[in-house]
C-alpha cells in the first residue's frame, strides 16, 4: 500500500480557513488551523504561485511589525452546475467564493430522448460559457444535479425521472467525451444542500437537511457542513418514507410513502380528478409542474381548494420530516426546489408547527426552518459547487468518510 | 483563540492503527498513516512509556534487518459499563482490545426512587470491581447507558423510562460525586452500537443501524464507525417515527408512531386485552420485560396467538426500518437489546425480507441484517467502550465532528 501524504489535506484546510476569515496573516493561520508556521509558510507560498491565494494588504500594526493578510483570489477557478429537470434546464457558473457569475435557463428534457437533450445540453454549455466572458481554461468541471436514485460510482441516472428513458443512462461518460471535461453526478437533493449551505456560509449546524421539492420530494443531509451521502450516495429519500403503513401502493415497492400520498404529482393527479377545479385552473394537458404552479398562485391568492389541497400535502410534509428529524436530530430545515414557488410561506408554517408540536426533541432544542432564497437555481449551483470543493477543498466533501474510516489495515485483515 | 494542537489526534490515529494492525513495525506504521517516521517514532516513545504500546516481537527477516513489532497492551486500562433498565442492570469491564474481563448482573430500578438506586449501584460497582480482581486505578471511568432521550451535556436523564422519577435525574454528577470517576452517559441504543462494533472489528460498514428493543426502540447510527450524534446527541429516535399519520396518539405528542403500534408495551397491553391469553400467560403483575419474554418464548414454542402478535410487531418495525435506511442509506442492521431473546429470528426474517421488497435501493445493493450475540449486555458493554474510546482513540467519536467542522475563523464571525 502506498504512503498517503498528508499534504492535500494541509492545503484544503488552509484554503478554507483563509476563505473562512476573508483576510488573514500567515501567523493567524498558524493558530486558527493548529500547522506550524513553517508549514502554513510552504503552503502558502504555493497557493501564491497558483495563484489561487493572493496578498490583499496588511494588518494595521499592534506594536510589533504590520503582518501581510491572505486572502483567496475567487476568479482562478469556476465550477459549472447544471440541474437535468423535466421542465426546466437551470446552468450556473459559480466562482471559489460562490458567487453565480452566469446563469441562463433553457426548456427541460420534456419527453426528447436522452441522447437528444444531450445534444442540446452540449451546444448550451458551449454557447453558455462563450456568452459568459470567462475563460474557459479556468473553468475545472461539470456538476450535473439529477432526480435520483443514481448510481454516481458508475455515472449512471436509476431514477424513472425526468422520464422513464433516463433510468440507465451513461450520463457521466456521454456528457464527459462529449465536452472533454470532468463531469460529477450528484442528486439534485444533496446539490441543493450544497448550494444553500455554500453560498449562507455561517456557523454551520450540526445536522441539516435542504428539502427539495421539484417533481418528485427528495433531502440534502448535511452533517457539520459535510455532505452525508449514505453507503451509495442515495441518502435522504424522504419522498419514499411510509406514512401510512396500510396506504395505497408506491411505484417504489412500499406503501403509503410521502410521494404517493402528498408529492406534486399526488397532489395535482387530486386536483384533476375534480372536474370543476381542473377545468377552471385548465390543469389538462400541461406538465405536473406548470398545474402544481397553477394550484400554488392560487392558493397564494386565497383559492379555498387550492389552499385546501396544499394544506393537506404540507401536512403530509412536515410529518414526514417530522420523522426525519427524530432519526437525524436534526437543528434545520431548509425548504428548497422549485416547487416551493408561491407556496414557500404555507409550507414552511406547516412545518415548524408540526416541529414545535411534535418534534421528539422539541423541548431540548429548536429546529429552524426557513425557505431558501435561491429555489430554482439551488441544485445547480450545487452542482458547481461540487467539482469547486472537489479542487479547492476536497476535506469538506471527504471530511466525514475520511476522518471516520478505519485505518487501512482493519479492511486489508 | 489558543493553537489548537495536532498531538492527540496524531496520538489516536498511532493508536488506532497498531491496535487494527494487532503486530505492527515502525516503518509500516508510517507507511499506513501517512505520518513521517520522525513523527511516528516520537509518539510511539511516549506510548511505550505509558505501556500502552508494547514491542511483541520481531517481523521475519526479508532481505534488510529485522523490524520490531509493536501491539497494544490490553490491560493498561479498562473501562466499566453499566447499562440502566427498568427489570435489569448489566455491569461490565472491558480492556482495551473490547474483551469483557469482567460481568455482572443485578436487578433493574424496578419503581425504587433514583436516589436509593443510586446508592446500590455505588456499593455494587464498589464490590463488582473489588470482586473482579482488577487495579481499580486502571479503570479510567464509568459510561453509563440510559434509556433517551438524556441531556448528554448536562449529563441528565429526560426520559419517562426506567420510570418517570428518572427524568430530569442527575445522573452524571450523582455518581461522580460517589465514586470519584470520571462518568460518560449516553443513550442506551447508541452505546449498544458502539458495543456490537467494538467487539466485531471487521471493516467498518459506511451506514449502520443498530435497532436497540428493551420497553422502548431506539436505533444506534454508526457513520464509517464513527457514532452520529446528531444536534443534541438524541438522534436515531426510530420509536417515535410515525407509521400511521391518523393513528393512535403517542406520549411523544405525534401520532402512530413505531413504540404505540408495535413496541414491546404495546403487545403487552394488547395481549393483556385477550382475556383468556392474558390467564394462559400469567401475564397479570409482571413486568413489560416479563410479559414480553413469556410472549416471545410462547412464540418461539409454536404459539399462534404470539406469533400473530410478534409477526405485527415485526412488520411494524421492518416498515420503521425501511424508512429509515431510506433516510440513511444503511448497508447494515444490528438487532440488539435484551426484548429480541427468544424471537431475534422471527424480527430478523421479517426486517430482512421488508428491506429486500421495498428499500429503496435494494437494486444497488442489499442491506445485512444481523442478531446480536450480545443482546443483553450489548449497551453495558458500549458503555465501557465509550471511556476507553475518549481515552484511548478519542478520534473515532469525535472525528465526524471534528473533520467536518467549519474553521473556527467561520463561527466566530
Amino acid at each position: 500500500m502506498a504512503a498517503r501524504s498528508r499534504a492535500p489535506l494541509t492545503r484544503s484546510l488552509i484554503l478554507d480557513a483563509i476563505r473562512s476569515a476573508e483576510q488573514v496573516s500567515r501567523v493567524e493561520l498558524a493558530q486558527l488551523t493548529g500547522f506550524t508556521e513553517a508549514t502554513i509558510s510552504t503552503t502558502v507560498r504555493s497557493l501564491l504561485r497558483e495563484g489561487l491565494v493572493v496578498e490583499v494588504g496588511h494588518s494595521e500594526s499592534t506594536g510589533g511589525k504590520r503582518r501581510t493578510l491572505l486572502g483567496i483570489n475567487p476568479h482562478t477557478y469556476f465550477g459549472l452546475g447544471l440541474s437535468l429537470d423535466y421542465d426546466q434546464l437551470n446552468y450556473v457558473v459559480t466562482d471559489v467564493n460562490g458567487a453565480t457569475v452566469a446563469h441562463l435557463v433553457t426548456p427541460g428534457t420534456g419527453d426528447t430522448s436522452p441522447p437528444e437533450v444531450m445534444d442540446r445540453i452540449v451546444a448550451e454549455i458551449s454557447e453558455f460559457v462563450r456568452d459568459s466572458g470567462i475563460d474557459a481554461t479556468r473553468i475545472i468541471g461539470i456538476g450535473v444535479a439529477s432526480p435520483g436514485p443514481l448510481d454516481g460510482r458508475a455515472g449512471v441516472l436509476r431514477s424513472s425521472r425526468p422520464t422513464p428513458a433516463w433510468n440507465g443512462y451513461q450520463l457521466r461518460s456521454a456528457l464527459s467525451d462529449a465536452t472533454g471535461r470532468h463531469v460529477a453526478l450528484e442528486n439534485d437533493a444533496t446539490c441543493a444542500a450544497l448550494g444553500e449551505h455554500w453560498i449562507n456560509r455561517g456557523p454551520n449546524p450540526h445536522a441539516s437537511a435542504t428539502i427539495y421539492m421539484a417533481d418528485g420530494i427528495g433531502a440534502g443531509l448535511l452533517i457539520d457542513g459535510s455532505v452525508y451521502r449514505g453507503a451509495s450516495a442515495n441518502a435522504g429519500e424522504i419522498g419514499h418514507i411510509t406514512l401510512d403503513i396500510d396506504g395505497p401502493e408506491c411505484s417504489c415497492g412500499s406503501r403509503g410513502c410521502l410521494e404517493v400520498l402528498a408529492g406534486p404529482a399526488a397532489v395535482v393527479a387530486t386536483a384533476r380528478d375534480d372536474a370543476i377545479l381542473s377545468q377552471r385552473l385548465a390543469l389538462a394537458g400541461v406538465s405536473t409542474r406548470q398545474a402544481f404552479s397553477r394550484l400554488s398562485r392560487e392558493a397564494a391568492r386565497g383559492d379555498e381548494a387550492c389552499i385546501r389541497l396544499l394544506t393537506s400535502s404540507a401536512r403530509h410534509l412536515a410529518m414526514a420530516i417530522v420523522t426525519l428529524s427524530n432519526l437525524m436530530d436534526l437543528d434545520e430545515v431548509v425548504l428548497s426546489g422549485p416547487a416551493f414557488a408561491s407556496v414557500g410561506a404555507l409550507y414552511a408554517t406547516t412545518v415548524q408547527q408540526q416541529l414545535a408540536q411534535t418534534a421528539f426533541m422539541r423541548q431540548v432544542h429548536p429546529v429552524q426552518v426557513t425557505i431558501s432564497q435561491i429555489r430554482s437555481q439551488a441544485a445547480a449551483i450545487g452542482g458547481a459547487t461540487l467539482v469547486l470543493q472537489s479542487h479547492v477543498t476536497p476535506h469538506i466533501g471527504r471530511a466525514a468518510q475520511h476522518a471516520g474510516h478505519s485505518p487501512p489495515l482493519a479492511a486489508s485483515r
